[in-house]
């Protein structure tokens, strides 16, 4: 940690500082420049943490200088975390997909999807039960009765299910019924149902915030590994910005980031993150070549009648073609 | 609504989108334009919300023409709400300050403040009890304990009481202790969260989130209310942007437009809205003059203890000199 | 400056650096930590601009103590900048007024502003002859006839004239006919235009960028005064953010961080930082109470007719009632 | 062109607002719904452009329909444009690479960069010799020294030579000094500078804006080409968001937005869009994936010696690796 004093700092704030970093353990270097003053603080400075230094009279800015996180950090575990499902596995080498509905609206409606993707060859099922909505006038989701439904439709083919949970009681409502559990962008900064996922023996999937910056997004992981469970798989969904062109703007260099700093597995959503169908096949593709994990991806069987996101969903003809195309990329590195 | 119809939409598209929309009971105004055809839709299209039209075929791109909230509405309801706090109010034309520390750290610390605020003839007192933040490693509120204390404090002093929940199962823990629940930025679109909030009998106090639009934010209380609570306080905190030199990008803007769109009371937060001490007297007056109900501050008996925000929390001097100038700012219409 | 090293630096990487730092005449100041070291550079930093520190191999970062600009800061000149423009000023301690249309679209229009701006004893008339468009099919300014109609009427009223120049080539076209160079938004970082402007002996109406940081805005105006021109009025107007309810998202903190950085006076520009009419009274009040030197707004004779931003301009009637309301704003400090 | 009524619009100021339609050759259909009237106005509505409707009393918003640009448009000109540089070309099925530094420094820094480049069979040499730069204290570039320089290598090697100006004025003094001229991220919006490179006989590749909307940019282009020069490469170089662990957040979405929207050949330049070295190769990788027709990266001879950008530059080393992973990648579609 850097501390840069101000310049009018007088000489018995700057003792009682120097006086407060000793009495943590920690060391302070001390160099006097010829306009501002600097303090390294050499020691763990994770110590600092939540302690009340920068309010203390006479600083003007304090830098730090090593990373907030650990756990989930590269530094701490250099090879790649494999998350395993069952008999599957994201992280593994093998570029994943998951795919299905945005919204779990009908027994049928899963069914065939499920038999669809068991067809292609696609190894994970997602749909939705319970929906953050911008207006409580929409669909919310069928609640218990569509985790029923995904979870039959999974059983049946083979497929590993992922669902979203928007609150810490949904948890053990759908403990029962899947297999990934599911943190939406919204619920990114969630911190009482990430603390309550550390907890849990399944593994989580985390969605990147439409307004978090990637260290947040890693910090959010932190949370969950603290607690317990290290089986999170990372997923970039596009984040908010002036461009009204795309519903998100999909952030792919944050793919790269995390993967280099952390040890998790990274996905990509580019139904979410763009909003725009014919956006899909190429993001899939760079999402690929740039070193993602898999991507996750909406599909419905007639996306004309979907109860949410119809815009960016894909029918099975359009999901097949996209599924092969991710495929026939193949390059030698 | 309006539809705007793709260039190469064919006939039998057309027809299947014209038999859509009147099997809804709505009206179809079709105009067909030199380069485009468009199709009014006359009814309420309230009804059309969560219906999947905007995925079929030859459509380029729907426009809504009414308003997606309205309970919150100024068009519901004219007249402006008063939020009544048992013997205290917000919006009823006072200029209302709630003040207090980020985090409640202990008795001393909140009985001091009350003790502050009640000689300084302030009503309201705030003060966190779970905090959410950015690092696990970080101070996360004293839960139970941190309610007694701002309880006691509040009673002590006649200060109706302020606390953040930021889950569902925090609501009935914290009901006895609380005044008015707060719902923190991060959690504005958590939408278990906010159903909840409407069924009780207590006021809520609605921050934007971060990233929220104006529209989003006002969706947020339409939540609340069409659960039953109508006793809801918006405030403005900041938004992010790419700017780094404030914490947040302070949007005033958004409490004219707030107030034009909703008969809500809403507040500012210059605190959390700029980050910095020396931006708070001037964003207070401003809030004032452009018509907000008050404003929330903070505010901790020793800035430079506080276990968070201390660098923006204002000590009882600076405070005191704030709230007189606040008071004394006065001007003929 | 503080250079972070990198985890994984060679001594050989690191003696070389220190020996460049060496060679620029500067002091390195070593501190090695537990997990990382810092080189503290002491000596004026600002030396080590343009120079290639930054690439050097074994840096994880380099962090600026220093301001970077030096001639527009408060440290360098203490008291207030009052900008002289003829007999009149801005930034002497009254609130100043500029009032006129977008585009200057007649001979009449001008004259008939300029009288009703004199009436209301307005001292400064703007209007722009060169419009930057997004659009190459929209209206693009008159030119020299619109730079001659408002001196024109600037002249007979004995308001001084504010208009915005493009591109450095205007400058000369322009200068018998402006008393203040206006710079618009999108040429903020527009340096050889700048860099001209440091060259004239008329003031200079700098506006922010529409993403320009506030530390990049003071850069710009260091631009103008490093030539010899230090008469600079610098005015905020909006930023972009995913904001759409407001055209853009005024930062009023950015004039209270402008106010404290430089001894310039800030202006405010709330007609393109909010483009909506029933914004403007509010913001203007805003910017009174928060200490900004003035307003610039867009004052039409018949804003449905106007060629440019017809929806946030002012008719005579509505500005009248809005400069009588910020003038009643008076309060004891 | 639709126009939404406002609710309380009086029927005198609809007729007004009706007949000013038909007086401008269009036609006006009235659709009278429950809350509002809208009118769809039937005709080229880009005769509306810069007419004063939008200011009328008694409209609340007024929706586009048509595309406000044309002769860029995929609808103007269905196959894509191939720009010819000499006997090389530009969006002709190959993926371009373009290479060289951030800034012309000597000669000898030109020459070597031109001989790599030739030895890895690379066609287009960038440098800058007016480098617009934040700072007025940072390396302004060599000036017309630098355009000796940069021609000088470029001929010698059979490399097209592509250079940045920054003001109308550096046209003329650079025409022959360049195969191809560069409008950076800053001067997008310079409509001067547009204009009179729309006069020239010389390609021009458009960098797009860092806060303008994929829109902007393509109006940005329709400017230069109205003018008549029709020869416009298009390049994605990261928008500034909230984000801060890239020096921007690139865009991919935006290539495929405008190779859809336009015929234009469409860059990405991962230098700037990222600024960090580790993110140059998969965004390359990516960019080919989604359809680009090349990439623009730093590359220097010394980067640690580079007077600008020398973090995100690559030595001739690290390049040519690149450029060979660029290469390897073929996959069937």
């Amino acid at each position: 940690m850097i501390i840069v004093l101000s310049k009018n700092i007088t000489d018995e704030q700057k003792q009682r500082l120097i006086h407060r970093i000793e009495k943590l353990g920690l060391t302070p270097h001390i160099s006097e420049g010829v306009e501002r003053t600097i303090i390294g603080v050499v020691g763990d400075e994770r110590i600092l943490q939540g302690k009340p230094i920068d309010g203390m009279p006479g600083i003007e800015k304090i830098i730090n200088v090593l990373k907030p996180y650990k756990l989930v950090s590269r530094e701490f575990k250099n090879e790649n975390t494999v998350v395993k499902i069952g008999n599957k596995a994201i992280g593994d080498g093998d570029f994943s997909i998951i795919a299905g509905p945005c919204s779990i609206e009908s027994h049928e409606q899963m069914l065939s999807t499920a038999n669809f993707l068991k067809e292609n060859k696609i190894s994970f099922l997602r749909g939705g039960a319970f929906k953050p909505r911008t207006s409580p006038y929409s669909f919310q989701g069928l609640g218990k009765e569509g985790l029923e439904y995904i979870k039959d439709a999974g059983r049946k083919n083979d497929l590993a299910v992922i669902t979203e949970v928007v609150d810490a009681r949904d948890i053990e409502l759908s403990y029962e019924y899947v297999d990934v559990f599911q943190v939406g962008a919204r619920n990114m900064a969630n911190f009482s149902l990430l603390t309550e996922l550390g907890k849990q023996d399944k593994p989580v999937l985390l969605k990147r915030g439409m307004s978090s910056t990637i260290i947040e997004w890693i910090m959010a992981a932190e949370y969950i590994m603290l607690k317990g469970n290290s089986n999170i798989i990372l997923c970039e969904r596009g984040i908010r910005t002036f461009e009204d062109y795309t519903r998100n703007t999909l952030d792919l260099s944050a793919v790269v980031a995390a993967k280099n700093l952390s040890h998790l597995p990274v996905l990509v959503d580019p139904s979410h993150g763009t909003g725009r169908k014919e956006m899909i096949l190429p993001m899939c593709l760079a999402a690929k070549v740039i070193g993602a994990d898999g991507v996750m991806v909406e599909v419905h069987p007639e996306p004309d009648k979907a109860l949410s996101d119809s815009k960016q969903s894909l029918n099975f003809e359009e999901a097949k073609k996209i599924f092969n195309k991710i495929r026939k990329l193949k390059w030698e590195d």
